[in-house]
């Protein structure tokens, strides 16, 4: 009966912990406003999710620039919303998958969501699970396809937060800009503690002001090239805004 | 013999009552003329298979934009026949089959449709059944090249409704179109109750015609965008105009 | 030895009779010469087959626009050849059929009738048994290069009448045209008594050539037509007129 | 050993007298004076194959329009060689073969040639086998690089006869034409015995002289086209005129 | 448990020395002042990987022409770093490997890494192990979706040296330029003891200043062109000037 | 141990005379001093891999139009190099094979070499072996790949005589002309003896003078030529001048 196949499925449920917390390894840093309204948007869908009788199932587009933090905040929201499943679709997961095998992962996790009576699925990265490649137009349509059907489908109630660039029928859609302004540059330096002291950050600051620097950087990328930096003790300031200043725009 | 046969299908036959009534989940709402119109267009088809005998095959595409309804009113006239075999074909239920799986289910209802006197057959969004993608042009021609040759076949009577938007040799041709009129908009915001007095729903529709509010939705978004503004109470008319707004025409 | 080997092939042997009537389900309407001249022509076919020495093998093409009722008049020569192996090779019978299927089973029936005295096979539809779509011009290169092949041999004496669109090399080729006279339109709504009365009917024709109505279709349509029409009893002469007038030309 | 291994193949061996016999049905006409220069460069061509030292393979490439002969006139040179081993490589022995089947299938044949101290192969209809079709250009790449590499590899001796039309590296081409002159027109219908008098023979070459009569055909299609005109004795040179005035110049 | 498992890869494990000697087989000239700041920039990110918490994955791209020494340098930083595991996945060691052997063979690779606490990664020549080819842009999408997923996975420590021509997502760049200067040409030549005495050298170098010789010659095609120059012990400056010149700019 | 290695693969190993001879039936005839250039150009190369410690690998790419002797002069100078390890890979060998067992048929023979202290390795035409055809660019990767890698591949001593049409990187170019002098022309006709009298031979050449006769021709078909004007005694010069004449330039 019920009880019995919730048992057997039982390990592919509940909340998968691990995995959401590996993708936000270097936290949320609140360093435009624009943060903060995603993450209102995305408890305002969960809430239609959790109450409304007509929609049990809300499908978000969450797009923007490569590295910009998307699977960061997709996977934040889903773990606010405290469901009692909650799943991470990727393609990490499923490396050296063959088509078929990958059809079968992805249709598991959405029929295992339909014993749980409520749930958010989070498919990130579906360029790489779709094997899509811009040469020659490649890619997976058996994934496609089934994808395409799975967030039209309406079975139980269950949010869907996307991470892709080229799709385009979705009850919603969000927007995750990248970062352009020194506020919120300087915020995240701030955050991470790069600079010894706050002296040394806010001179950084000022120097690519007054150069007139005009730029747009993923969280992700901004996050790397402040760690490179980090590995000349004597030379952070020089080395940062060199990088910065090499993005070229 | 025959009986025994007919026994073996059993389990296939009748009315699959469960699957239609999911998706008309939401119900008829008689928004327009042209539903009725419609409603009354696919019932004298329905005639026509009862009753002619040069005819036993009639086959109809119902086509429209995106989300006006298609899926919903084929079902609707399928279930009013009261025809003993009334079936849902969909790619809802086909997730992760391989072509040749497909090609067998598809085939199959036809087949187990010969056995009855009467039957009609929703054949619904061919798009994704043949796996169709605009990148490319990749579809499934096996699936294409079945459905092709079931709708021309001629055996026992048989009509089929079908929601697709690219065939072209069908008996009949049926244009199901989106909500162009506030008229038509406040009929279906009366109908859901959205607003908690009339007045505010006159208020609603009252600014829009103040701002010359032109525009064009299937009644499946709108009513997503509906059930989204009823996530604020305080708030729902600036959300729901505020959304309308946003289609951008 | 031979006759074993008759017997053994036996089931697929002699004529199709209920095949070849139920494409003749409607009867064949002379409401042109042209279908006497065409039956005609199949007769001397036919006698060809019969009588040369030298053209054991003759093939014809029979073409014409959607619904003309190719596959009506070939089944209609083919059966009046009382020949004692008449075949019908359609894609009716091999839905779902793989490529390698679909040639095994051509080939068989090529290879029964060697087996007999004097044969016809009707190939109908070739556009469907080789799986062809104009979206990227896909189709089944491995059923086309069988009919090619088996089309040019010449074993046993054979006819073959066929019904395709894009083929070139045949012994023989016959048009088959489609509708465009009220006279002829007039001939075959007599024959299928559409009105009570003839009085009815000629005023019907009267309307459309008062309204300098050209048109153009195929028997097929013409009676799919008319059988919509008969639905509402009370109102014939004005659906049909209305319907015909819709073809737009 | 060698004479064992000769035992083994022994059924591939030998000439296949039947199968030239029957592409040959309808005898060589000797219409033109150019029929008998095809046929001495065949024979001046197979003795090179059996006399020179320095060139084992000679590759022929015999080509021309559609039904000129091309088939017979190799089978005839083939014939005429009475080299020990002579075999006919066409698609009417391949119907319904994969891929693999074909290139394994026209490898043998080959293979046994090589036990052979003389053998001519006559590789017909190329095309067919190697499934070409102008329709996005498909073919079995397989078959096709099969065949050139048999065709450029030199063990022993032996001539290739080929009727293709679009290879080009052979050591020698020679091409077949058409009939054009109302001589070699009227010398096959002596020859055929068509007219029941040499007077009515002599008045249709003449009808069709005064009418200015240009033509171009293959001696394939004349012949057919006798053959129907044979089918109303009493209209034979009205039939025959008519259908070759059809063929429109 | 982890020790065993350990246990288990352990061939797999540790430093492939003699796969990274073999590809550094003519050693590194340091004919430019470029060489020695790109084996720098390798120093710092493997001290990145090393000791930051944040980027414990970092991907470098180390692109150039054809030749100009991208294997052996990537091996070279390599092996500097003296991590406990050090591998080198090229095509060489994967010829004949099905694709998906391939892909097998790449996961394999890394998964192992993981085991280790510190891990260098060479992924060497990525055009064929894609199997690309300009003609028709043919690849194996396979093996690059398995490459772009698992350079942007982020388990534990590991830096990733890439060879390749056409990506563009890594954390960071490096460009390997080819050899232009006259005096990077002269200390090749010093180096590889060419000339048996310096004036010769010079000599060499004077007559190509003289005739305005601009040139551009990756490392790799430099040292086979003084191989054949030293094949004429007699004539080896104008065989290495002759072959220089013809490179043709 | 190595010495049992070897014995395993005894039969793959020396030089296989056999199939070096065949390729080279006709011999070389010297009748320009190109040729001698490209043997000595073939010397040089064998040396620098006996003797180079830094360049044990050497490929050649030895390129022309159809029939100027790539083939036999390549098996020429591998036979000439008396290395223990002396190799043809060619097409001829591997008909009917599928595209993974002329991969691993490449694959063996380059492992094979790797036992032997010095090798070479004759891969003959190319455009077979990858199954290459303009139609449609059709070819195999697979194989192509293959041959890609081992050419770049180093393990042992090795040079590659290389005989294609489409590849670019070689250590070294070598290009092979087709004959265009009278003088090229004589010398040939005069080795092959096809003249009873040297007068006879002059009278030939003076008669193409006479006439301006420019030419291009392959050493190949000019053999194939010279034996079919053999075929008839009496009427050499006649022949052989007219089929030269063919030729068309
Ligand atoms: N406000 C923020 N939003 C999202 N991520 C943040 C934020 N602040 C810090 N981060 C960190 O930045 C990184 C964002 O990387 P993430 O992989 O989510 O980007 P992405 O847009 O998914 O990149 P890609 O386009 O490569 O998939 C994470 O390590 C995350 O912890
Ligand atoms: N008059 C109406 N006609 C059709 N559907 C209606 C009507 N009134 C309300 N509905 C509801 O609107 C929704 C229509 O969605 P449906 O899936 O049928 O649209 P669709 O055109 O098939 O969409 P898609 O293009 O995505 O396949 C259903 O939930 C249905 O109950
Ligand atoms: N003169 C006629 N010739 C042919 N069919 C006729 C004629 N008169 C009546 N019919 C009827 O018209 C119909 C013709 O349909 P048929 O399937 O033969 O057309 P078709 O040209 O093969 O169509 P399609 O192009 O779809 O294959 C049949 O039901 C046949 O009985
Ligand atoms: N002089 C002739 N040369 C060739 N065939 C002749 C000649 N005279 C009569 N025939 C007859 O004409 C027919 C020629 O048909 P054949 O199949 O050889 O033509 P083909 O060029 O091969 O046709 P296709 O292009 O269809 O392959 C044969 O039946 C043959 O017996
Ligand atoms: N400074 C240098 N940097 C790199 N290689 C050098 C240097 N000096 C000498 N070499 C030698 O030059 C050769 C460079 O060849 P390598 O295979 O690394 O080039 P590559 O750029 O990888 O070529 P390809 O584009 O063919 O892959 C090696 O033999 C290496 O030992
Ligand atoms: N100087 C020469 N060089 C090469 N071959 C010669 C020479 N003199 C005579 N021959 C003969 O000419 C023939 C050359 O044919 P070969 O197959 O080598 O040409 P190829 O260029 O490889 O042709 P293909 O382009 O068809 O592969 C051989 O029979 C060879 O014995
Ligand atoms: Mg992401
Ligand atoms: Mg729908
Ligand atoms: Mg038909
Ligand atoms: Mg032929
Ligand atoms: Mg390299
Ligand atoms: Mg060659």
């Amino acid at each position: 009966d019920f009880m019995n196949a919730l048992d057997e499925v039982h390990p592919a449920f509940g909340v998968s912990e691990e995995e959401l917390q590996q993708v936000i390894q270097n936290g949320i840093i609140h360093f435009d406003v624009v943060v903060d309204e995603l993450l209102r948007s995305g408890e305002l869908l969960v809430e239609q999710v959790r109450t409304s009788t007509r929609t049990p199932l809300v499908s978000v587009l969450l797009y923007g620039p490569p590295g910009v933090g998307k699977t960061a905040l997709s996977a934040s929201i889903a773990q606010a919303s405290e469901f009692p499943f909650i799943k991470l679709i990727s393609p990490d997961s499923m490396v050296g998958f063959s088509e078929s095998q990958k059809v079968a992962a992805i249709t598991k996790v959405f029929a295992d969501s339909y014993k749980s009576p409520l749930s958010v699925i989070v498919v990130d990265n579906i360029e790489r699970l779709i094997d899509w490649t811009p040469m020659g137009a490649r890619f997976s349509n058996a994934v496609l396809q089934t994808l395409l059907v799975l967030f039209g489908r309406r079975p139980p109630k269950r949010p869907i937060l996307e991470d892709i660039g080229f799709s385009e029928t979705f009850d919603s859609e969000l927007r995750m800009p990248p970062i352009t302004t020194l506020r919120a540059l300087e915020f995240v330096l701030r955050e991470v503690e790069l600079f010894k002291t706050s002296e040394e950050r806010k001179q950084a600051i000022k120097s690519l002001e007054d150069a007139g620097f005009k730029f747009q950087i993923g969280i992700k990328k901004l996050l790397s090239m402040i760690e490179m930096a980090r590995q000349e003790p004597d030379n952070v300031v020089q080395r940062l805004v060199g990088a910065l200043m090499g993005l070229g725009m």
